[in-house]
């Protein structure tokens, strides 16, 4: 077994798939809001790529089970439901409900590994979890953060490099890209809350009045949930 | 001013380059050989993509002030007068001689930034020159660690992040990437050698019979030559 990281966006195709789980990142916010809303009773997450496919896709389905959630440049869209924030997500709100998920890389990143067998979703939050159930699946575990606008982003390369960091406790052994990964993390665990504060993305963040979003996606180990994205949807399997 | 390193293999425009400066980093082995060849008296090096172009442009080159070097699968060519590793190309082969070029990763990162008006060779023995040309030239410094076959090498990142830490310490900004490359190599500063040893590229030259190569790369500030690579050729400007 070894584990990789995907250092940068780029579409993985089903043949280069075989024998591997892909783990996507996108610590701030979309990969963490998608766990907490399953952890609060929602029944799938839909990630779309588009403004047009979400309200799309909403039209397509019962208006009073469907939620439409993400962002543009940090802030809902109008016409939506809700923003990217995890903690709009309450379980009021989402219980049992459907949500249209569009954000500006996260959602993105599902694409990039629509055709492969096994997708789950990772953020600071879940990340013992998402080790626990890639050891499980026996496949080699490739983290996939979702950066930003195509480019490397600090926050999810260190949330990757945690769950890098828990394999190679277990004996896995790394690429490269996982033991730059692994090693970033360490450099930062003591105080992730100020590493994700310096981020390019946690800085736009921060100006556009999302600081309290930081502290929470930073918790580590708060989720025992793995959701999984399976032809199109994420759930908990 | 601000700093930035790409990570992963990708073509850039002429248009996309404006006000910036590349630094080409192939640490094992293919840029500290450029900077050994130019230290001892070559003229000017030739990076090639391939094989055939290098035997191609020999054939129109007078064959006596000509050298054909490179590497696949570490190796030296059958038909090439060297490898690549930089212990060979001593003054008493290369003085005045034109080299032609062609390595697995290193070359192919020169054809990446070819439309660029400002193109540098970097590497671990040239490192503290190469930032000193980049604050000189006032513009934006972006590391490109050629990589090893289209994927991350942690060698090549480490090598980067040294120029991105002497950046930092003149004052100049960074993108995340730039701050991820400027933690790893802080965090393998101390041992860069065992660090060339761990990687995947130092791996495979030790399995190859060209450990001694590894510590000839990782010698810091050794050489306070910059090659520059203009209109495809390398040479000390």
């Amino acid at each position: 077994m070894r584990a990789d990281v995907q250092f940068l966006p780029r579409k993985v195709s089903a043949k280069g798939a075989g024998g591997k789980v892909f783990v996507v990142i996108d610590a701030l916010r979309a990969t963490t809001t998608i766990i907490e809303a399953l952890s609060n009773g929602c029944a799938e997450v839909i990630p779309v790529v588009t403004v047009d496919e979400a309200f799309d896709l909403a039209k397509k389905s019962s208006r009073e089970d469907t939620l439409i959630g993400g962002e543009r440049g940090g802030f809902k869209v109008d016409g939506f439901d809700l923003g990217n924030s995890p903690r709009e997500y309450r379980r009021e709100i989402v219980l049992g409900k459907k949500v249209i998920l569009t954000t500006t890389d996260g959602t993105k990143a599902f694409h990039w590994v629509g055709a492969c067998e096994h997708v789950l979703v990772g953020a600071f939050t879940n990340a013992r979890a998402v080790v626990q159930r890639c050891i499980a699946l026996g496949a080699d575990p490739v983290m996939v953060p979702a950066g930003k606008k195509g480019k490397f982003s600090l926050e999810d390369t260190v949330c990757g490099g945690m769950m890098i960091d828990l394999l190679e406790k277990m004996g896995v052994g790394l690429t490269d890209a996982a033991r730059a990964a692994g090693t970033l993390y360490k450099a930062f665990h003591n105080d992730l809350l100020e590493m994700a504060r310096i981020s390019e993305h946690g800085q736009n963040l921060i100006q556009r009045g999302f600081e309290e979003d930081l502290g929470f996606c930073v918790q580590t180990n708060v989720s025992s949930l793995v959701p999984v994205f399976r032809e199109g949807s994420v759930s908990l399997d």
